[in-house]
């Protein structure tokens, strides 16, 4: 099945004028010329896990497979250049398995310029997992990391939040464009995509920048999926609490300096809405503020800590 | 499990001159300042297929899943310089088996410079699979590729070959120091590392390089294993057969000018030996001389066609 699918593959991917080197050859050749260093990331998504292939068509978990990727990237504010894809197939059906992926990944890889450089494929007796490797390059201002939010910082973040496992989760925009943008025309402090929930995210922000930060709980923008799935489940969940944890959102969390969080917040530069929910500070912890003076902690709840 | 993991992950993994940022933000920087170009490759290993983690410690196959994506950057003439680690264990006994991975991982990635730039931890309640991005650069003469061989090059193996199954393909060695001293000392024009056979590996340069090859089979280096596991199956294999088709040796497979193969196979400037084992032709397809005169086509037969 191997050689059959590389024949294909061949055919089906495009020239990128990074790509010295591209499927072919035991590694494939990026050119970095003029990069300022180069970027990394890795997620391996899995059947059962990630999604559930008896339920959706494979081409959106290969979708998904690569943008959480992107959305990797463009949480460190960078340029996505090329990506390297493992399968592992189950046997039974691999080949139009690893096609249909494929179909998934590769109008999303084209729209972000995203040179799909090389991979392996594998076939087993167990269910489907991809493996994807994204190298990307910092934009003109370096890489946006977790750990420069200050205290006086406002935490802003894109779009709507909670609920993503009813969709969103498998068809969401990775902020590329809008990271790269952001980067250059604000000063943003630090930065992380939504991947595990917001409070644990956000903690993993102050963790890394030695501050804390206070949750406006009115202010945190809810999708009308987290408002659907609170009322589907009936177990006393609201929405809010579902876009403070449940992750996948692949939204960006941002600290930004107050003179220019409020701009942005003014502006409203780009389609996606940015929304002030609240402030990083210097004591440590998290907290929520429900009504004006009330300030209790913010459990760091996600994803990581329902599942483990 | 994955926050206590990452906790004794970041601890373990010592700091490397090329990592501007490694484990702790979404993605790691590397330093590609003086790099020509940036190659990157992945290969995926998993329980039942390529080890079987009832018979060896666990140690062994994270050292594999690290050694064969080395190799392939050896089979580039390339210099590793870091690698991205995506883990996907089984639920029960996750932390242990992570651990154990790593530390067959580290010593390698140390002897050979490679910084462990990142990773992604998941668990589900299927077996153990590794995906492992390498990425590197390419020496002072660029890469080493599968396409320039040309007729009159001889083929020259590293090593001794066959049998891999019985041990060597856990405990090879990658032969990166061999292929990047070659490389600058001696005219190369092709190479590809034996992964999945010789025979099969040699089809794919005469494939790339678009020319033909002829293997004079009582100069194949047979190891030791090979013999053994020809005596051990007695299915009418012989040691040959296993030297040229079997696979995992991992051993350089190059494509030299008549004078520096000379020069090479005289010189033998390494511990590991180099043999002349034929030569390319102009005319496509694969052949093998078992006496003088008698040409005889040679199947592409290797790990690949045996199981799939």
């Amino acid at each position: 099945m191997e050689l059959q699918f590389i024949e294909w593959l061949r055919h089906r991917l495009p020239a990128h004028p990074r790509l010295l080197l591209g499927p072919g050859d035991d590694a494939a050749l990026l050119d970095m010329a003029g990069s300022r260093g180069c970027l990394v990331t890795v997620d391996l998504v899995c059947d059962g896990v990630d999604f559930d292939l008896t339920k959706i068509d494979a081409a959106r978990a290969g979708r998904k497979a690569l943008a959480v990727n992107l959305s990797d990237i463009a949480a460190m504010a960078g340029r996505p250049l090329a990506a390297v894809v493992a399968l592992l197939l189950p046997r039974r059906g691999a080949l139009e398995l690893a096609k249909k992926l494929y179909e998934g990944m590769l109008p999303l890889a084209e729209k972000y310029c995203v040179a799909i450089a090389g991979g392996d494929v594998n076939t087993w007796d167990n269910p489907l997992a991809v493996s994807i490797t994204v190298l990307g390059e910092p934009g003109p201002r370096g890489p946006l990391k977790r750990s420069g939010a200050r205290p006086g910082d406002r935490i802003l973040v894109t779009g709507e939040l909670g609920g993503s496992i009813l969709a969103k989760h498998l068809d969401f925009e990775p902020r590329v464009n809008e990271a790269l943008l952001l980067h250059e025309k604000y000063a943003l402090h630090a930065g992380i995509d939504i991947s595990d929930g917001l409070a644990l995210d956000l903690s993993r922000i102050c963790a890394e920048s030695g501050c804390g930060a206070v949750v406006e709980t009115a202010k945190v923008p809810i999708s009308d999926d987290a408002r659907r799935l609170a009322g589907q489940l009936n177990d006393g969940s609201t929405p809010l609490d579902h876009a403070l944890s449940d992750g996948e959102d692949f939204e960006l969390l941002l600290a930004v300096p107050p003179d220019d969080a409020s701009r942005l917040v003014r502006d409203q530069p780009l389609p996606v809405r940015f929304t002030d929910i609240g402030q990083f500070v210097a004591e440590r912890g998290l907290w929520q503020i429900d009504e004006p003076g009330q300030r209790k902690p913010l459990e760091p709840r996600g994803y990581l800590h329902r599942q483990q």
